[in-house]
């Protein structure tokens, strides 16, 4: 058995303190400040009344994500993307992600030819940036949704069902929910699980850092998945009930 | 006589509520949100053990900023500079601006080999972004000096003294102090000032966006300028005086 | 059940034709032809007895891999990407697989301070070509190994197990392993799965395209992919046991 | 009392030897060459009948400008933007500025949707390239917009005053007019002043290089800039009264 | 006289192995892999239904190259031009000659308004890679005006006359026809000479590399040009006349 | 026979009036004005005392050249190359060709580990500024020469010959020496020659624009060269002749 101990006394299946404010900011439709601990993720959505190429004249809308970093999120200053003059495999990876994510509940039909943009920008990072990203950006276009309703420019939700994300990997032979960053450095495996509010999936990540994993390992990590990404839904839902 | 009338009843030389939050994230040497009204900029201090090529050997340090507006701080969505993979020429003048400022009063020789990098990060923009840039900047790089100190890096303050900045425009013929964004807007004239805590010019900017301006006007928005520069090196000493 | 038929009466849990042909160029270390079926992707190793940046001094090696596509291998000729200037993210994302799965069965110390490049470039594209990539890269790396080792440079070999990928993916309700395009485009689920000779998993990687899937599909797609890799390893086996 | 000695025997207000060749190359709508004493600048006028995206359909046109500098028009051999890839933050600042400058004293609706685009390049660099650039940059201008005039294609000129800059600054304590290089490099304060030909205030960038400056120091400097722009007004009247 | 000596006992007025293989992809309307002996190029023809900008509305069809090299296509690996984010000043000769020389025999006005795109990507290279670019990208167009005019897309070719290419030099006071790699390094004088199926020039390209070179061996090089160049000219046609 | 008459009354075999001004400009080692009628080029060889990484620790030295457009050097504006982030492939080319052409007639180790740069910036295009660049920037490398060996930095001459080139060109059926802009794009046959002062081929590089051309007009167009460079070695060495 590991004797790895979590910081805070936290047990292996338990998520981070998880945070959820809407309206950080004033000039979005959707502003949402996410928290999975020491993790700070500023996730907004921008409604903009056209689409990119592929999807002119389709009659279908799209949904888009870009991520960024701020060069001190990090323990060490990381050099800045814009400056660089270009974005990483990284950054482009987690991006791609998060887009295929939100599409993944969204009716892009019901949406219209319009497009919302998904911004989520680390504030602060403790690991897990893409996936409080993910269930962020999710808050921020449901209240981004509900304006275009309000406004009478939607007439029903395009959003099917929730979407959220978590972590989960094997530090020292111990599977864990909701690595932060010194876990996710030390782990075997890492595994990023994204999946609706029905329980389905949407993307499974895993990735061996060290050994390669067992059939076995796997199911225990996406058992913890289930269990922590179903109480994200809940946290999403509270914070949706808010004024 | 002018008939503008600026919002929340706020007087011509008046400033725009000023918060200085220190230590607003966790991992920098120093780390500031500096408020002016609703604009918002994360000013971050890193400091970093070697010097750029030109500096290497001179004995002396470098201080150094780069400046980012998130794609949703404005009232509609800009493109995000990384994605595009260039800075805007806006971007790069403003911190060259920012980086001027700081190294005005900055002993470069008594902060030895070593750079202090400034990253302002605007999380919503409402006009003077590159003030309260400059006016974060200089409480963040004053935490990070004093960190090394008390960690018996540096034995005497390299900085000689505070510096701050601040806009001034003429509205309609009316002199205005803290320009916010619909004011910025519809001004004929915008200057930018930054000032030392000694009441001295490190940077005068003033550009006519509709009629040029007399010599008159100039000298009314260096008042103006003067005095809220003194108002914004008080914040800056209370928010340092706190623990 | 689905009536989905495959193409020449391929059966749900088959390969396509395989064929490994070593030696396909001259200058590389290890130059290897993969097809799978019309997938024909050219995997070359190159060794640099040099390691990058963040490995020099360490006494490790380094394995790493570029992937490119010529830009008639589709059906519609795609734009060059030296010409536009920027690798995509799909770019990125793929060879930064390909790095990591090879990396799991190295032994970057065992290997020495010298860097092993990978270039897959596919020459021809009809689904499946990360898959083929890293099956291939596989058996270049091993001859670029054996001719280190026989021009004793390596005393011992630094590869420690096979690693072998295959694509699964649900179609029309239907499980089925190694998808060709025409597949891959109308599928709901889509999965790469990378696993060692051992059969131990090295990368998960499943995106639902459609509708999400069920902890039961994936398990399908899972047992799926064991018995794909397990063949292909025996394909590389049989590949190297020829002179 | 300053020591300082200017070369030449030039006293502390006097300007340069300022010469403005007009048509100095065949194919531009305005062509002139600036001396600036050993400043030259070569300035092209290119007149073209659309207008960039952001005044299509607006029944305005556009006047802008791009700044370059031959890679030896300095004392050693800088690299040459186009190799590299990019333009310095120095170049898009100065660039911005003439651009800003031209526009304050032009009428863009009485232009009509057309654009004036104004290339000014560095020949030979002594200090004060951006203010010759504007000083010759008028004259250019002037002679495309008299050559729509010729050609019936402007009813009226879309000129409403003339414009030109000069750089003043305080070395050795002393205030100075058209600093050239040795000077610039030595200055403590240094300031570009743009003017109408009306005598207002267009652009004032004024920085402290060593020193932060007081207020008694900008009013000597402005003064010095208000009697150089003077000047150099008459020079622009004679230049444009030759045939 | 010299003593050079050929490998494989190849006389000096020889030209290599020569081999065309039509169809080698699958997907591309004309696809030939040709072979200089050990330098191979993989020429495939992409016919599109528009023409750049330039040819937009004229009537005219455009006809265009790329040129790419492997990255291990060369005895040493080379960097890949897609990450390094430009294409090299040498490959956009090479490609701006091959878009020439197949210009040179096609009636752009009998092409209508469509674009063939010539991609000749090196899979090994042993000298002489431009001029078997040439030549096979001649049969690739062939065979995709071959497709056009059985689909009715054209009535009649726009192939005016064939075109090829092959490589002369001076090597140790001796002019060789076709140069392989090593002849290729250590020559005075290389020349690339590209001629119609008539005899006559569409491209000479001579350099020297070491000493300057007579105009008696330029005539001795035109001379071995035209003799290669018939010879690859025959071989196309057998090409084309297979099934 | 040709009815084609040249401007001026020029010969078919004639040079347009050539006028070399040394010293041009002051800061580079060598400074030189060329014009070719009215193309005008400004070409400055700077030395610089150090090699690029390819001839580091070689014993040898390096020459290089850099080729640019004004923007409206041309008879309409063309883009300025450092504002699109790159140069075109034929500045690539071109600047490459003068290069070539300079070191053919330097003697690298007599040079010694240093650079020598020659810029190459046409101010006014009307046809040959590559070879009006070839032309002057040899006196222009001859300057800085006499510079280093002025200063007792070499002890003899690491420049071997004279090299100058022009372009010829057949029009309308008449071969013609030293083609202008109009006559530039009117000709079938484009050839740019460039020779040393013994009166060997440095670079032929021919290209057919309309028709192929045949071995008998080769020859007569490289008999006008011939006559044409004579000429211009000539005007070389006058120039350099003068103080």
């Amino acid at each position: 058995m590991s004797s790895f101990t979590r910081s805070a006394g936290r047990a292996a299946d338990q998520l981070r303190a998880i945070r959820i404010t809407r309206g950080f900011t004033i000039h979005a439709e959707g502003s949402v400040l996410i928290e999975f601990g020491q993790t700070r993720v500023l996730c907004t959505a921008s409604v903009e009344e056209k689409v990119p190429p592929h999807k002119k004249g389709s009659g279908e809308g799209w949904v888009t994500a870009e991520y960024g970093m701020l060069p001190r999120a990090t323990h060490t200053r990381g050099s800045r993307e814009a400056a660089k003059g270009k974005q990483s495999g990284r950054t482009q990876e987690i991006q791609r992600l998060i887009g295929r994510s939100m599409r993944a509940v969204f009716d892009l039909r019901a949406l219209g030819e319009r497009t919302i943009h998904l911004d989520c920008d680390v504030l602060q990072a403790d690991g897990g940036t893409r996936t409080a990203a993910i269930t962020g950006a999710f808050v921020a276009a449901q209240d981004a949704v509900n304006k275009l309703m309000a406004q009478g420019l939607l007439g029903a939700s395009p959003i099917k069902d929730h979407v959220a994300a978590v972590s989960v990997g094997i530090v020292e032979g111990l599977p864990l929910l909701d690595l932060e960053y010194t876990e996710d450095s030390a782990c075997d495996t890492d595994m990023n699980v994204v999946m609706t509010g029905a329980g389905h999936f949407v993307e499974v990540q895993g990735t061996a850092e060290g050994a390669a994993f067992t059939r076995e390992e796997m199911n225990q990590l996406l058992a913890l998945a289930e269990k922590g990404i179903g109480e994200l839904v809940v946290a999403q839902r509270e914070a949706l009930a808010q004024a």
